[in-house]
């Protein structure tokens, strides 16, 4: 999976109108969208699902909002799926309104905008949880719940307890996907497991087992492939998603990629990401 | 403090063209911003702040959020302050761009469309929550941490451990506030601490002495104006916000304000609550 994070500060010499304050912002909305529009191009065919993050576009308020439903509408037309990076969470009537906006809509939005997946925040509680849970019965979506992060900072809270609150959320998120088990053997309801934690993620894999991975923190997060591994399903290739955002979009800022066009270096990158991870799962005894 | 959170499925009979799914949805965005309007009319003189809830208007996408910066931009200019009720949390550089898009914004946003204050999640960590800071170090703009939530699961995550994390983030918001705290004696960091559990407000008062909290669940929540009083400072008026948000905007459809017009119904139920949040004030010993 490719992150879609179109970081204003971050973007190609072709998008700058994306920060230039001077400008409409619906204009440089529409240069973010441009951006997210090429990068969609490098990842159809290689990847399954890319992971627009909503703050990148919220930054330039409605029309910001605007350009995320173009590059939704279009990452589903280029044959992708799409993961909507938003770590909402809220009080059922709130949370209710936020599975309506991105997974179901039924009487809102066009259904191309629709993501088929998003992260939610459990901060809030079991009861915030259903209303994402009671849509993805409905509609067959799915969301990736944030079990453990991949930040510096993310054990202040989620470590804490003995044993650790990021272990009863794990189990948490396996009990809530229980009934949302497909054929292929795994829930609809997913964790967000970091990368960055490599040591943990056999105990999260063996704590959920028919729980789908999300697995950020590989590239510029410092986590390598054979760090993912243990996230994907014992001795097979399934269960785990490996997300890279900045790897990929901005690796031409890395020295690895100068001279390349940006969008050269994004599918080099991308084609390394892919290589590494194969083969550290091919590695695996 | 009044919630706007207005609920598609709840709207007065003037409004409900904000439901009909056969309208273009600019249409309907227009009528969640009517009603919008009429409400921070109510508001306006009774209190001090409204409290915009992102999720009504995210649910009809780039039109709901064009919407909800129209009412922000009407909720200042009839002399309120606002407080954007957003729950973000995300990895430092994501943290960052939700600042600059609702608190900030020198660079997109009109700043009569950006927030006072917005409500922060901390399931992150504490990187995840320095940008905030940052912002609000910079603005004087303000945040709201989720400490303790009004809702009924709200125990799951936020009880769990010995102490309960819930304590922990009450600590660390009081550490996150210090080097803000203003003249008045109170930090621009804030905490979310519901009503419904009136018997931990006094605990956590003692616990972050200089936290403002913005108190829920007054009303349709089922907390009284009794269960508040501990939010304030000991023996004074100051440190909370009191808000009621189904409660007012609702309140034609409790069997109480039966026969009103709806909007004579939530300045009845507004009035009510500042009566007896004012009294329950005035009987403490």
């Amino acid at each position: 999976m490719v992150g879609l994070d179109p970081h204003l500060d971050l973007l190609p010499e072709e998008f700058t109108a994306a920060r230039d304050a001077t400008l409409p912002r619906e204009e440089r909305a529409q240069a973010l969208a441009d951006f997210c529009w090429e990068l969609i191009d490098v990842c159809a065919g290689r990847v399954a699902v890319v992971k627009p993050q909503s703050a990148f576009f919220e930054v330039l308020g409605a029309d910001g909002v605007a350009a995320w439903e173009t590059v939704v509408t279009q990452a589903h037309e280029a044959g992708l799926l799409v993961l909507g990076d938003l770590k909402r969470g809220d009080i059922k009537s709130t949370a209710a309104a936020y599975a309506s906006a991105y997974l179901d809509g039924a009487e809102s939005n066009d259904a191309n905008a629709l993501c088929d997946a998003i992260t939610v925040n459990p901060y809030l509680g079991d009861d915030s949880v259903e209303p994402f849970l009671e849509v993805c019965r409905r509609t067959g979506k799915g969301m990736y719940v944030l079990v453990r992060t991949s930040n510096p900072g993310g054990g202040t809270i989620q470590m804490h307890g003995t044993p650790p609150l990021c272990h009863a959320v794990a189990d948490a998120v396996a009990r809530w996907g229980e009934d949302l088990v497909g054929e292929c053997g795994f829930s609809s309801v997913g964790a967000v497991v970091g990368a960055t934690y490599s040591g943990e993620l056999r105990d999260f894999r063996a704590r959920m087992p028919q729980t789908p991975f999300l697995v950020p923190g590989m590239g510029a997060q410092g986590a390598s492939a054979a760090d993912t591994v243990d996230a994907f399903e014992p001795g097979g290739i399934r269960g785990a998603i490996i997300n890279s955002s900045r790897g990929v979009a901005f690796a031409y800022r890395s020295p690895e990629h100068a001279g390349k066009a940006w969008k050269d270096a994004a599918r080099d990158a991308l084609d390394a990401m892919i290589s590494e991870v194969t083969a550290a799962l091919g590695a695996r005894t």
